[in-house]
C-alpha cells in the first residue's frame, strides 16, 4: 500500500506509509476534541456519514457513531447481517449505491484483507478503514498512540510490547507501522504459529518474560478462540499459562509501565480479570480516546 | 432490592421500594409531557442515550427511542443479536465500554434476573431498566399506573386484577410493588403452575370469575407460548377457555371497568380479538402513554 | 386497488389509478429537491417517520432514511429480522403500536401482496409502500420515470422495454401503470414461466431482439435466483444466454437508448458486468434520483 493510496481523497485506509507529521496532526486534533467534549458540534452539520460494517462490531461502530454525532453529522448504520449483501449484492455495489445516494463519507469494516484499496480507488467519497481482515485498523492504532503519548508525554524511544496472535491482528500491524514512524521501539511476542512471516524484517520477537519486564507499554491482543486459535495453540488455559498477562506476570512489569488492550477482552485468557481495571490498566481509557481520535479522522476526511 | 440501590445516581432499576411521592412526581411529569407533545424539545440537547437491548424488543425500544428523541437527545441503538456479545463480550464490559465512550445514560433490557443491581453499582451513569428477566419492568408499570390514574382520577382503593403467567412476569411484579404503594387493591389470577411462590405474602390469588367481575381494571398478561407455557398449561385453546378474556367473560365486567394488556398481544389466546380495540380496552392508549412516561423517567435520570 | 384507496390520507400504496397530474406533480417536486440538495432542511422538523421493513432491504431503506433526514425528520428504523414479529406479533399490531407512539408517517415493506390496502384503511397515519410482494413498488417506478423524463425531456411516446421476471416483479407493475398513464409505449419481454397472466390485457410481450433494438429505454429486472427462477428457467448461464443484456445485445440498441435496472444487480446474469457502468447505463443515476423522489413523496404524505 503506497502513501498515495492511503491519502486518496482524504481516505484513511491504513497507517503504513503515513508520515510522522500527519500522525501528529491527527493526535493533536484529537487532543483538541478531548478538551472540547461539549456534546454536539456543528462541524459536520448537514453531512451524511455511513457506517458500513460488513463484519459485526458493536464497540467500534458505536465509537464512530458517537464521534459522527458529536460532530453534528447525520448517521446511517449498515451491518451486513441485516443487509442485501445476503442477497448476493457485492461490497462494491453497496458502497457505490450509498455514494450515489449522496453520502459524504463512509466508515467501512471488511472481512477480507486487501480489497479496500481497490475499492477506494473506484469510489469518490472518502473511506475510513474500521478494520479490514488482518491488514489494518488505523483508528485503533491512532487511539493507542494517543493514549501512550498522553500518558508518557512522548512516543519516541517508548518501548512497546505487543503480545498475542500477531498473525491475525490488524491492530498489531497498524501499531507497528505507526509506532515505528514515530520512533518507538516495538517488539512482538507470540507463539510460533501466531507469528506473521511477512513482518519478520520489520520487528523482533522476544520472550514473554522480556515482553513484560522490559517494556513501558504491554499491549495484549485478543485471542480469537472462536476462530482459529484453539487449533493453533491448544486450550485457553494453556494459552493463559504461557502468554496471558496473569497477576503474577503483571507484578514483574516496571513500576511506571502501563497495560493496554484493544478490547473486547477475554477475561482470564489473555489477561487476568483482576488486571482489567487495575491502576496501570489503560483499557477503558483507550476506549474513551476512541471518540476524539475518530472525530479528528472524520473531520479530516471531510475537510 | 433496597430503596437505596433503586435510586443510585437517578437510575431506575425497579419500583420495589419507590415511595408514593416519587411515583407521583413521575406520573405528574408525564402528564406535563403528554400535554406538550410538540415534537422535539431541547431538554437533552447534546446528551447521548444508549438503548442496550440484550433481549430483543421492538415495542419497548421504539417507545424509549421516541421519548429520547422528543427530549432532543442523541440516540444509540444496540441489540444483542447484532453485537459482539456474540463474541463472548460480557454485559458488564459492553455497558462499561459505552460509558467510556461518554454516553450519559443507558436503557437496558436483560434476560437474566437480578444482575442489574450489581451492574448498576459498578457503573457511574444512570441506568433505566427496560425489563430484566422476570424481575421488574418499571416503565411499563408506571405507564399502567398513569393510564389508570388518568382514566379514574385516582389510584387509592382501585381494584386491579392481573391475570396470567404471574410467575414469569416482570410486568406483574412492577405493578404489584407500585400499586400497593399507591394504595390500590391488587389481586392475581393464575393457574397453579403460573403462580409465583415468593409473592405469596404480598398478594391474594382469586378465581377467574372474581378477577373479571369484581375489578375496576382487568389486566391480562401475555402468554409466552414460545417459551414455557405450553408445557406448563396445555394448548392455547385450553388456556383461553380457562384464563382468556373472552367476549363472554368481558361482558361480565363491571360497566365502568377497563381492560389493559402490556402488549404484544396473542389475539384469541389471552384475549379475544374483538376485545383488543373495544371501547373499554385501553391497550393502545397504554402504548401512547409509554412515551411521556419514558420522557419523565429519562429526564429524571439526567437531571 | 381503487384511486380512492391509493390516496387515503396522503398514503402512497401504489401507482395504479394515480392521475397524470399527480404523477407529474411528484416528479416536479423531486426536481426541486434535486436542485436543492443542500443537506438538511427544516420541512419535517419535529416529525417522526418510521421505516418498517418486514422484508430486509439495505438499498431502499437507506434511500428513504436519507430522504427523511434531509427533510429534517426524526427517523425510527425497524427491520423484521430483529423485531418482535418473531414473537408472533402481527403486522397490523406493530404498525398500530407505532402509530400509538405518535409516529407521523410510516414507510412499509411487506412480503405478502394485497394486505397493504386493508392495513392502511385501519391506520390513521399515512403509509408509503416501499414494496409489497409482487404488487407495487411505487417510489421505484417514480424514480424510474423521473430518470427517463430527465434524460429524454418527455415520457409521452417513449418506448420502454422491461425484461425479466415480470411475474414476480412489483417494479414492472408499478412502471406499467405509471408509464401507461403518462402515455409511454411499454412492452414486456419474459420467458413463458415468468409472464404475468393477469397483465395480459394491459401490455404486449415482445421478443428479446425487439425489446432491445426497438426501445428508447431497456429496463432489466433482477433475477431472483435465490427464490424461484432457477427452477423456472434453468441456470444463470442459460438465462443470460436468452434474456441477459450482454455486451453483444447492448451493441444492437439504438444509439440514443439507455439502460436501466432497479438494482441490486446480478452481474453477468441479467446484465453483463461491463454494461453496469457503461455510458448508456443510468443505473447509479437512478439510485441518486431515489432520494429527491422519496423526499417529494414523504413531504406530500405529511403536508
Amino acid at each position: 500500500m503506497s502513501q498515495v493510496s492511503v491519502m486518496t481523497s482524504k481516505s484513511l485506509l491504513g497507517l503504513k506509509g503515513m508520515s510522522r507529521e500527519e500522525i501528529t496532526s491527527i493526535l493533536d486534533r484529537a487532543a483538541y476534541w478531548e478538551k472540547h467534549p461539549s456534546k454536539v458540534h456543528q462541524e459536520l452539520q448537514g453531512k451524511f456519514v455511513a457506517n458500513m460494517f460488513f463484519e459485526n462490531s458493536t464497540r467500534t461502530r458505536f465509537s464512530f457513531e458517537v464521534a459522527e454525532k458529536r460532530l453534528g453529522a447525520q448517521v446511517l448504520n449498515f451491518s451486513a447481517a441485516v443487509s442485501s449483501v445476503q442477497k448476493g449484492e457485492s461490497i462494491y455495489d453497496t458502497v457505490r449505491t450509498l455514494e450515489s445516494m449522496g453520502i459524504d463519507a463512509g466508515i467501512i469494516r471488511l472481512k477480507p484483507s486487501g480489497v479496500l484499496e481497490h475499492l477506494a480507488s473506484h469510489i469518490q467519497i472518502p473511506l475510513i478503514n474500521a478494520g479490514d481482515g488482518n491488514n489494518e485498523h488505523p483508528t485503533q492504532a491512532l487511539l493507542d498512540l494517543y493514549t501512550m503519548r498522553k500518558h508518557f508525554g512522548y512516543l519516541k524511544g517508548l518501548k512497546v510490547s505487543i503480545v498475542g496472535d500477531i498473525k491475525h491482528s490488524r491492530v498489531a500491524r497498524s501499531n507497528l507501522w505507526a509506532l515505528k514512524e514515530m520512533g518507538a521501539e516495538i517488539r512482538f511476542c507470540a507463539p510460533e504459529p501466531m507469528r506473521a512471516a511477512e513482518l519478520a524484517d520489520h520487528v523482533q520477537y522476544v520472550s514473554m518474560e522480556e515482553a513484560v519486564t522490559e517494556a513501558d507499554v504491554v499491549m495484549m491482543l485478543r485471542v480469537q478462540l472462536e476462530r482459529h486459535e484453539e487449533s493453533m495453540f491448544g486450550s485457553a488455559e494453556e494459552y493463559r499459562l504461557h502468554y496471558g498477562l496473569t497477576a503474577e506476570r503483571a507484578a514483574t512489569m516496571q513500576p511506571h509501565a502501563i497495560i493496554m488492550h484493544p478490547a473486547p477482552i477475554n477475561r482470564n485468557v489473555e489477561i487476568d480479570d483482576e488486571m482489567v481495571e487495575c491502576e496501570r490498566s489503560k483499557i477503558f481509557t483507550q476506549i474513551s480516546h476512541g471518540v476524539p481520535i475518530r472525530m479528528a479522522v472524520i473531520e479530516r476526511a471531510l475537510s
